[in-house]
């Protein structure tokens, strides 16, 4: 565990936003189990992956209804505010407000950045985008971080998106003046070609929901990264 | 339309809750068309039901995203202020107070009041009961209303809950302290035994939405009610 430096780094107090610096540091971008449950203990699958080295976990759940995600959501909070780890709920900014999390991700479906920053003030937003042009609206229109992908082919989403070039992902440094995190088919034989591009940040659920030994997977994906 | 005395009942400054006495005159309560658009404008069958006496407008589209939620709910909002019409946003907290709503109205696997209620402030808040148990922990969380229900078969909700009988709607007068409204299968072949059972609060959507003519639906159903 590495929870004592990333606890520096991520400190903050009640209300106020996490400074940037805590997503500067963001390599290894994970998430709640989700579909990938299988009977498994929830809060065990996480806690595997901050062994591992996940410097955020985002709750998704996307088949839970909003009593269920609340309740996963306070022990997520609970856990990720111990281990000094950025704790981002997808879509429900109602549910990221009252769980205190320090930032919501939104698609391109979900209330715009202009609509959500006043109940949000603070936190963290990130955006999914899928183009160039969405990369630009998401920054202009004060977005933290910015989501991009799929970048490989992948079996999480069902609507899927055409995938995001290389070319693109290679250009993003020089064109995105905020933290983007590469999504989409992201695991150990694929991480590689993303470094390559110059990409040092990745989202990845099934590598990891599907690995034999969770933590260890992290371990191996966070050190591709860095 | 009766917009001008309803716009005394419902009147109230930006933040501050609706009085109890809006939802005390609250006969017929209507939705958004959801499921039953089929290819008309949502906007002329909402206008449809206030011309026809609806005292509220329930922003409920379990299909849309939260975007297109989000862009039916602004014209919603603007039409229900013009007519002196409650406005309530069903599940999602965040569109409610986004939207400026006049409340919202929440399910028991939603995210519960004491929760939702620091969110909210003043505004309403409804809860979706199926027993008298679930009627009086409402009540003790500090519902502002409760819709009962179903209380015929309907064809609505897919997640079938047991018929609530027609012997606790007939208590709920003597036993609920604040306003509910019958739900399920409520339509102008069944209003008159919900009215014997001394019940005079109707939520209705099917029978609407699928009535030749609208306004004059609503107007039938809310002359059985008063």
């Amino acid at each position: 565990m590495k929870g004592g430096s990333r606890k520096a780094e991520g400190e903050k107090t009640q209300g106020e936003r996490v400074p940037r610096s805590a997503l500067t540091n963001v390599h290894l971008y994970c998430f709640s189990p989700g579909g990938f449950l299988r009977g498994r203990d929830p809060m065990e699958i996480v806690s595997a992956q901050i062994r591992g080295g996940a410097d955020v976990i985002q709750l998704r759940e996307k088949d839970m209804s909003r009593r269920a995600k609340l309740e996963l959501g306070l022990k997520l909070r609970e856990l990720t505010e111990r281990e000094g780890v950025l704790f981002i709920v997808n879509d429900d900014i109602d549910l990221a407000i009252i769980l205190d999390a320090d930032g919501v991700h939104l698609g391109q479906e979900d209330i715009p950045i202009r609509f959500a920053r006043p109940l949000l003030k603070e936190k963290i937003i990130g955006i999914s985008t899928h183009s160039l042009e969405q990369v630009e609206t998401a920054v202009k229109e004060g977005a933290d971080y910015v989501g991009i992908g799929p970048v490989f082919e992948t079996a999480t989403k069902s609507d899927r998106e055409p995938l995001i070039g290389f070319d693109l992902l290679s250009k993003m440094r020089h064109v995105c003046s905020i933290p983007y995190v590469a999504i989409g088919g992201i695991g150990k034989d694929t991480i590689g070609s993303l470094v390559e591009a110059g990409c040092h940040r990745a989202a990845v659920i099934s590598d990891i929901m599907l690995a034999p030994d969770i933590e260890k997977r992290c371990n191996e994906l966070r050190r591709s990264l860095v």
